[in-house]
């Protein structure tokens, strides 16, 4: 039985047998249990492998423990879990119409709420996953210079497709014969990148920050204006893949907050409160590209997520969810590194508010930041250790204090093993 | 004012005003107004562009016309808009939690139904759209076998993917280099290619039967033998892009009803009667491939689509709704052709019960065809002019009579017009 919910939250270890039972069963009818991203198969041996329902900025596991999730289910909740607005917004819908065979109205009212929204784009595509957009958002861009070849920067992740994803096994090597890689913040590399292959340079695309798996970097100064000008004279588009961090730092687009200004944005995850659907944004001169561009899904003109996405934008502006996600999430980075201070810690904050990094200094493999995690997890906050965590406006001080609750303990654990 | 729904139908112009109005705002925000395959602007100028809600077997259109939709939003309704059975799966689901940040239990529940279900079939993964898991079984054939081409059949359409549509301006054309196009039901031609090539051909993806936009084609005696057999000598895999056809022969899937024997199965489309899913399945022997490819979106885990999928397969089986589908289909093939015969005009039927397909005989450009369908749908019978049309379990004898008086009326338009 699952001792979850006293005063301080845990002390004891809660039971995660029903979440082994179900990772057996999984494990027999699909490869290595959980693929992809939600895999929890490496967190550690504490860490719940599935969830059964969400509420506001809590999760709680198969066997009924319950977390503060800083996760967000990586990125599309942001608004809380079940929220009411979106979820009536869909229910509305579903006594309509969802996928039907033709669009309906959401989709032009949601295309013109977010054009208005986005600063600089004059129209909107839409599809299901981010990659849909960043896949399409490469072939606009190739579409619109006749040129072919790819920058972007080393590591960073575009989506779960070949032309992206570093290692790909039986993708024949030429498929990434167009992908050039760069560092970071490196204007430098970027000039003469462009100096070299600016004639087969078709688009750059970046994340409006370098968010990594372990570690964040803002822009320096001068690196969105390098990036606008190479592009500029060298006919190339610059694409902002805002997926991940969309909504989390300005309504109006990440590109706002970090003062850049692409030729195309790419949102997903958070734009729908969880409701899958991904958006592709463009200035006039793009327009023709796009048009030539035959992009299309069985799902893509699906209501319920137009429904969910326009009630999504127009909750977060009344209730000023950016403005609370940054203030809860500086509060965690706050807590998190008083507390490693008071232990001695080397705990490394990264990210910024919204998207918080964490890792230890000196631990190289990550074991003992992954220990920490799983540590503080089994206490009642869901820590991932392997990827950056995700603040929701639905999160509250009282979620922070129960957080650091947790870590306190995870702290103790460290401190008494060494 | 619309003056659909009399006894008989409608015999008048209903207005398309809102419609109209809808398309000119889409045309602002959104690159052609729609873009993909729910594109209507050139069905016809009685066709509508929107609609705004569906029941059972019928949509309505943005201005309220009523009509009988024989596309099923292009395959995806199976049981009828807004079924309760899978309506209410959902509700429930929803109430728990959808996008979480870990899978819940419905993924594994339905794994294991599917898994169970389909034959020849040892484990699944699940992605949104169907080009997710055509794109991922191609990936999965070239991790496994270590060769990158892919045979598919000329003109055979597996989703929007620079690997499969045949032209997409801007994607580099060596990215179809990889591409062996063969002639659907051509042993020989098939032979010839492996003859050649079979040292560096990692997978043969083929639709069930060979549906086209205008015109299907069912696979010959010996096909699926020489496929199964050349997949074998020549260590290639073979795939089965069930994502249009599934769903509406066999429960067990279409390689049952047409007797072959894939390796790997796509389904998208009907599986979750409307919800956003799609699955891939494979045989034992191609699990620790499936393994190796990192295949993941920010929605997969989405349970509300997984309980749509459960709820959709129970549903089907108990209401036997692939019997009700060839039995309605095949009453509007048979009424359809008595009506053309009786006007002298050559409809040409050559889609199976479960998804029509027609068109004129000495109508090179379906001119003609085109008229007839934007007639019939101006009379209450949603006809799509380019595309095979899709039999739902929802569709009923009544349906039937009302389609027919609207084609009666079409044939008539074309009769006095020449």
């Amino acid at each position: 039985m699952s001792v979850a919910g006293n005063e301080r939250g845990r002390m004891t270890s809660p039971s995660l047998d029903r979440s082994e039972a179900l990772w057996k069963r999984a494990q027999r009818v699909i490869p290595g249990g959980v693929y992809g991203h939600q895999n929890a198969g490496a967190h550690g041996e504490r860490h719940p492998k599935f969830l059964a329902r969400g509420e506001g900025s809590r999760v709680w596991d198969v066997d009924g423990n319950e977390y503060v999730d800083w996760m967000c289910a990586y990125g599309p909740m942001v608004l809380g879990y079940r929220n009411s607005v979106v979820d009536r917004a869909v229910a509305e819908q579903m006594e309509l119409g969802d996928t039907l065979s033709l669009p309906g109205e959401a989709m032009v009212e949601y295309a013109e709420a977010l054009v208005a929204k986005t600063a600089g784009m004059d129209w909107a595509i839409f599809g299901k996953n981010g990659a849909d957009v960043t896949s399409w958002a490469i072939d606009t861009a190739r579409a619109q210079t006749g040129k072919s070849k790819v920058v972007k920067v080393r590591n960073a992740y575009h989506g779960a497709r070949p032309w992206t994803i570093p290692v790909l096994p039986g993708v024949p090597p030429h498929h990434r014969d167009e992908l050039i890689e760069v560092v970071w913040n490196d204007v430098e590399g970027l000039r003469s990148v462009f100096a070299e292959e600016g004639d087969a340079i078709a688009c750059v695309i970046l994340t409006p920050y370098d968010h990594q798996l372990h570690h964040a970097e803002l822009p320096s100064e001068g690196w969105y204006r390098a990036v606008r000008s190479l592009c500029d004279e060298h006919d190339a588009v610059f694409v902002m893949d805002d997926v991940r961090a969309g909504f989390r730092f300005d309504l109006a687009g990440s590109h706002v907050y970090f003062n850049a200004a692409p030729d195309l944005v790419c949102y997903s995850k958070a734009i729908a409160n969880g409701y899958a659907l991904s958006a592709g944004l463009g200035v006039e001169a793009l327009r023709p590209a796009a048009e030539r561009i035959f992009f299309t899904g069985s799902f893509f003109f699906q209501s319920s997520a137009f429904a969910a996405a326009s009630a999504t934008l127009a909750e977060m502006e009344r209730t000023d969810a950016v403005g609370t996600i940054h203030r809860i999430g500086q509060l965690l980075i706050d807590g998190l590194e008083a507390q490693a201070e008071s232990f001695g810690e080397p705990l490394v904050s990264t990210g910024p508010a919204a998207m918080p990094s964490f890792h230890f200094g000196d631990d190289p493999e990550y074991a003992r930041f992954k220990r920490w995690c799983d540590a503080a997890t089994e206490q009642g906050a869901y820590l991932h250790p392997g990827h950056n965590w995700f603040v929701s406006a639905a999160h509250t001080e009282e979620d922070v204090d129960r957080t650091l609750e947790a870590t306190e303990r995870a702290f103790e654990e460290l401190r008494s093993s060494g």
